[in-house]
C-alpha cells in the first residue's frame, strides 16, 4: 500500500457560490433569452451580497402548482418575473404595491423577515429611467405611448407621473385603450390625453409597448419610413435587440432607446426593492419604496 | 437636454450564470455548512457544462410538498440530497438504483430526457474512495464499520464488495445491526462477518458511520485515548471536520481520512451520474452505472 498520509487533500472549487448564498431568480418560459441572471447577479455582488439570480423555467400548464412551492425554499429572496407569468404571479402573494394593483401585474417579488411575499410593476419605471438616463426629460413633453396591454398600461402611468404636456394612447383595441385612459384620468385627473395617433411633427417622444415587431424584424407599429429627427423614439421589445423601428429611427437621425436599456434601468431599483424587503416584517410592506422613487 | 447618443450602454455583467444555465441543486436543512456549490460546480465547469450547483433549504415540514414541484422546474438537471432528507427523497423519483433500493436512502438524482428522475444513493462509495484514494486498499482487509443507520448501511454494503478478509458491525441498536447483517450476508453469502467491537489490534481499518461526535468536539465512538499506529481511522462526520476521534488517531500516528473527503470523492461519480441520466430516456435508466463503478 502506498499510503497518503497527512491533511486531506482540498477538491477544487468556485468562488460564486457556497451553501450560504442567497438566491434569487428570474421566473419565465422560455427563460434562455434573460439577461437578469448576468446583470443582476453583478448588481447583487456588487452590494457585497453573497447571492446570485439564475435562470427558472416554469412550464406555463405547471405554473400555479410550482410557483407557490418555488416561493417556500427557505434560502430564496426575491424573483424577477418575465413574460408570460406577470399578470399569474400576482395571485401568489400576499401584498402588491400600488403600480402592480393598477396594472394587475408585477415584475419583481421581494420577501419579508416573516416570509411574506410582497410583488410590484417596475416596467413601467424602467421604460422611464432609461429614457431619462439617456438625458430625455418626459416633464412638458408630448408623448405618444403604442398599445393599451401590461406593458402600454405600466408604461403609460409612469410617463403620466412625468407631467408630458400631453400624453397620447393609442391600442387598435378600443376597449383597451378606453379601460387605460380611465384609470390614468382617475389617478392624474389635470393631464391632457389624446387617443389615436397624430402626426409625427406633434410629438417629442414615442414608445411602442405593443408586441409589434417582436420575434419579427419586418414588422413595425408605424407606417413610415422616414421619421423627423427630433424624435426620441423608445421600443419596449427586447428581441430582437434593434426593432425596425429603431432601425427607421436611427436611419433618420433620431434618438433610439433600446429595450433592453428598460430591463437594465431596473436593475438597480429591482435590488433595492428585494433587498429591502428582506429587512421587512408582512405587514411594514407598505414602507417599500416602490419603482416612483428611482430613475 | 444632454442627449446621450448612439448605441445602448451595457450594463455590468457576470460570467458564470446566464439565461442558458442548467441547474443542478443540493437539497438539506440546515444547507449553510454545503460544500457541493463550491465542488460540484467546480467539476461541471471542468466538464465544459453551462451549469451551476446552488444551495436549496426545504424546511422538513413542507419537503413533500415542495420537493415533488422543484423536480418540474424545466430547467434543473440534477439534485444532490443531504440531511435529513435522504429517506424522504426515495418516495418522489420514478427509479431507484440497485444501493438506493437496499438502503432505502439516495443521495444523487438525475433527470432523463423524458423528465423522469433516478435516484442513488453514493455515500458509501464515497466512503469506500476517499479510503482508497488514501492509497488503503480494503480488499482482504479487517474492517469495523459502526453503526447501522443509512450511513452506516451504505458504507458496509460498499466496504462488503471490496472483499475484506472479514467485516465487523456495530450498532448500540441491536436490531438494526441484525437487519444490516441479513441484507449482507444475502448480497455477499461467503463474506465472514463480526459482531460488536474487536479489539483495535484486531483491525486494519476503522470506520465511524454513527453519529456520535458530530456537532460535538468531545463525543467520540471509541472509548480509548490511544489506538495502534497500523490503524486507518475513518469518520463519515463532516462538523466538525476534525472529530475527536481523528485527533486522537492523529495523536496516535495513525492515517486519518477526514468526512469532507467522502463527498469529495463522491463529486465525479456523481456528476457522471447526473450528466448520464440527460442523455437517456426514462426506460433506459438501468444502463445507468452507479456508485459501484467509480473509486
Amino acid at each position: 500500500m502506498n499510503i497518503v498520509a497527512g491533511r486531506p487533500p482540498r477538491a477544487g472549487s468556485v468562488d460564486y457560490v457556497d451553501g450560504r448564498t442567497r438566491l434569487f431568480g428570474i421566473v419565465g418560459y422560455p427563460i434562455e433569452q434573460a439577461r437578469s441572471p448576468q446583470t443582476v447577479t453583478f448588481e447583487l455582488r456588487r452590494r457585497a451580497a453573497n447571492a446570485i439570480l439564475f435562470p427558472i423555467m416554469i412550464n406555463p400548464e405547471d405554473f400555479d402548482d410550482v410557483f407557490p412551492r418555488l416561493l417556500r425554499l427557505g434560502n430564496l429572496d426575491g424573483l424577477v418575473i418575465t413574460i408570460p407569468f406577470k399578470k399569474r404571479a400576482i395571485a401568489h402573494v400576499q401584498h402588491v404595491g400600488p403600480i402592480g394593483r393598477i396594472t394587475g401585474a408585477i415584475s419583481v417579488l421581494g420577501r419579508s423577515l416573516d416570509d411574506g411575499w410582497t410583488g410590484e410593476m417596475f416596467d413601467g419605471a424602467g421604460c422611464v429611467s432609461a429614457i431619462r438616463r439617456r438625458g430625455v426629460s418626459l416633464d412638458g413633453s408630448r408623448t405618444l405611448v403604442l398599445g393599451a396591454g401590461g406593458a402600454g398600461t405600466a408604461i403609460a402611468f409612469e410617463v403620466a407621473r412625468q407631467k408630458p404636456d400631453i400624453l397620447w394612447l393609442h391600442d387598435p383595441d378600443k376597449d383597451r385603450e378606453e379601460t387605460l385612459a380611465v384609470g390614468i384620468r382617475a389617478a392624474f385627473p389635470s393631464l391632457q390625453l389624446g387617443f389615436g395617433k397624430p402626426s409625427f411633427d406633434e410629438l417629442d417622444i414615442l414608445i411602442n409597448a405593443s408586441p409589434v415587431g417582436m420575434l419579427d424584424d419586418d414588422a413595425c407599429p408605424i407606417d413610415v419610413t422616414r421619421l423627423p429627427r427630433h424624435l426620441v423614439v423608445m421600443d419596449a421589445i427586447m428581441d430582437p435587440d434593434r426593432t425596425k423601428m429603431l432601425r427607421i429611427a436611427e436611419e433618420s437621425g433620431c434618438l433610439a432607446v433600446y429595450g433592453r436599456e428598460m430591463l437594465d434601468a431596473q436593475i438597480e431599483a429591482a435590488c433595492d426593492y428585494m433587498l429591502s424587503a428582506r429587512q421587512l416584517q408582512s405587514n411594514q410592506f407598505d414602507q417599500l419604496i416602490g419603482p416612483a422613487g428611482h430613475d
